[in-house]
């Protein structure tokens, strides 16, 4: 077993004075310890895109509509949205997953996977978003990515999400499994005006009071009727990529709410987790607090989605493995190490 | 003339909601408005490490013999040092100046120059560290580093240093130049303890006192006295990358106090600069601040200098220009623009 103490110690006898790399160097131990290797590697690497449409749109919880969601997914396939280019950019490959969007199937892409389990969620102000099985079949649709991820022989993933509405889900688990207060779990989103977040609130509220009485009993029922189906793609990905010890970089607030579902059906599924970003949301710092993660990017209100966090910090990563893997140490280099 | 409204504007067409990627839109619109254009460049790029020592180190200032600065001269240079491990990691073509150590000429190497003005500076606890003449040799220095960058068709330039004792004259001069109080301006380098520190805090007082005296009638010579050869270089690098239109990132404490030499004798030249990050040093956020520069990665706590802080910022860069460039707008993926 490698520890946090035994990674220190080897940095510490690089040639720089100790810990003046600051945070870098906890990203280097943290990678380290997750691939139990002073050796880490960070390349092939993959980010897995889910998305799905949400029946609590009809709402008005919402500034955009459901349509954009398929429509954003042709343009992730093209190459034209920001995780498109963010992918390009940190040689990281990309594959977009529909597991529920309300749009049809695309035409064949080597980048697009269709694996419908039902066109959008449920309204979850009315009834339960999702049935058990229907969650389950989509953390199934998520697990089978890591494991084709790991079989692929990917050292790094990501994973993020594209669907219109789904900060009203993620808002709902981080208050259900985190216990952040609605006011905070509640923020704008991709773009709510006031009128949107009073009635996001009204929603988020009741749900999670409905769902808080249901947790103890019957755990995955209480989640499925406040979840997403990308969110539970994005948990059982999460579970089986710590099965598999994958290095798994975390997005945004809706995948960390996923993580908190992963989590809680799966103990210590953060241990393989990095936390790229605080995003702008204000739940998603409790969250990842929650799950005992520190955010890397922690000023840089983002609240794209779409895995845009979780790109940015690759080369981060990349520079952290290099440091570790390449840097003469002080022996080497003929200087006396500093006491 | 391309304004940051321009560039928002051109940022908020693209296919994401207006404002969503936070600080990497905040990145692009300064790289766009430096370049004068929507279509950045960040490649081919170059960082400069000019390399001096400091006769202020008899005074007990510093945790570091003066040896080590040519030792770690050639570690750079021979590949085994942080900033040789970023560059390589990063794609930045590196090159080492030595404007002044202690130590001889290396042998003849493709990323090395020998361009000393003389063997470290004086001492500027008991007399000026620089005559205006060495100055002004170092200046021109740094300079000539600018004029090749641009000849050799360099988009993006960054400049660092290593020079053991250089936090002492750093402070010195973020006293001076940017009225950073003292107590704020000393800070622990790469590494003093508190009777280094006690030490460190008297001498930059004192040569403060006496510098500041002189600074509005002859404010070269009153600068020259608290310099250092590489500090003097770095200067001279940045006002030459300003009158060229070159994008420079800006590192840590002691290239930022370099940075208020040339603002101080070049208005206007922070205008090319971004910065990389707020470093440990203390007085590093409020010299930074007198620039009127936002560091991007303001909670790295970094403190090694070498242009390591410029160096992660790099692929930070490229995200930036690449969304910019790359994505598609909300025109050209059928979706109509949220207002």
């Amino acid at each position: 077993m490698l520890t946090a103490a035994d990674i220190r110690r080897h940095l510490d006898r690089l040639t720089k004075p100790p810990g003046s790399l600051g945070r870098l160097e906890d990203l280097a131990v943290r990678l380290c310890s997750i691939q139990q290797t002073l050796k880490p590697e960070t390349r092939p690497r993959r980010m897995v895109l889910f998305a799905a449409d949400h029946g609590v749109v009809a709402q008005g919880v919402t500034a955009w509509p459901a349509s954009v969601t398929h429509l954003m997914v042709q343009n992730i396939v093209n190459g034209g949205a920001a995780s498109s280019v963010l992918a390009r950019t940190t040689e990281t490959e990309l594959r977009v997953i529909d597991v529920g969007t309300l749009g049809p199937e695309l035409g064949p892409k080597a980048n697009y996977l269709y694996r419908k389990v039902r066109s959008g969620s449920r309204n979850l102000a009315v009834e339960a978003a999702l049935t058990v099985g229907e969650f389950e079949q989509a953390l199934a649709v998520g697990r089978e990515q890591a494991a084709v991820a790991a079989r692929d022989g990917m050292r790094v993933v990501a994973a993020g999400e594209m669907g219109i509405g789904n900060s009203t889900p993620a808002s709902c688990l981080a208050a259900l499994l985190a216990d952040v207060p609605v006011e905070i779990a509640v923020g704008r989103g991709a773009g709510a005006d006031d009128s949107v977040m009073a009635r996001k609130r009204a929603v988020v509220s009741a749900a999670v009071t409905a769902a808080r009485s249901r947790l103890d009993v019957e755990p995955v029922a209480a989640i499925a009727a406040v979840a997403g189906l990308e969110i539970a793609a994005l948990a059982g990905f999460f579970m089986a990529a710590a099965e598999q010890r994958l290095t798994v970089i975390l997005d945004g607030f809706i995948a960390t709410s996923a993580a908190l579902v992963a989590e809680r059906l799966r103990p210590w599924t953060a241990s393989v987790m990095i936390a790229a970003h605080r995003g702008a949301e204000p739940g998603h710092g409790a969250a990842l607090d929650a799950l005992g993660l520190v955010p890397l990017l922690d000023t840089w209100e983002m609240r794209l989605g779409e895995g845009t966090g979780a790109l940015l910090l690759v080369p981060l990563l990349d520079a952290a493995a290099a440091i570790i893997k390449d840097m003469a140490s002080f022996d080497a280099a003929g200087i006396a190490a500093h006491e």
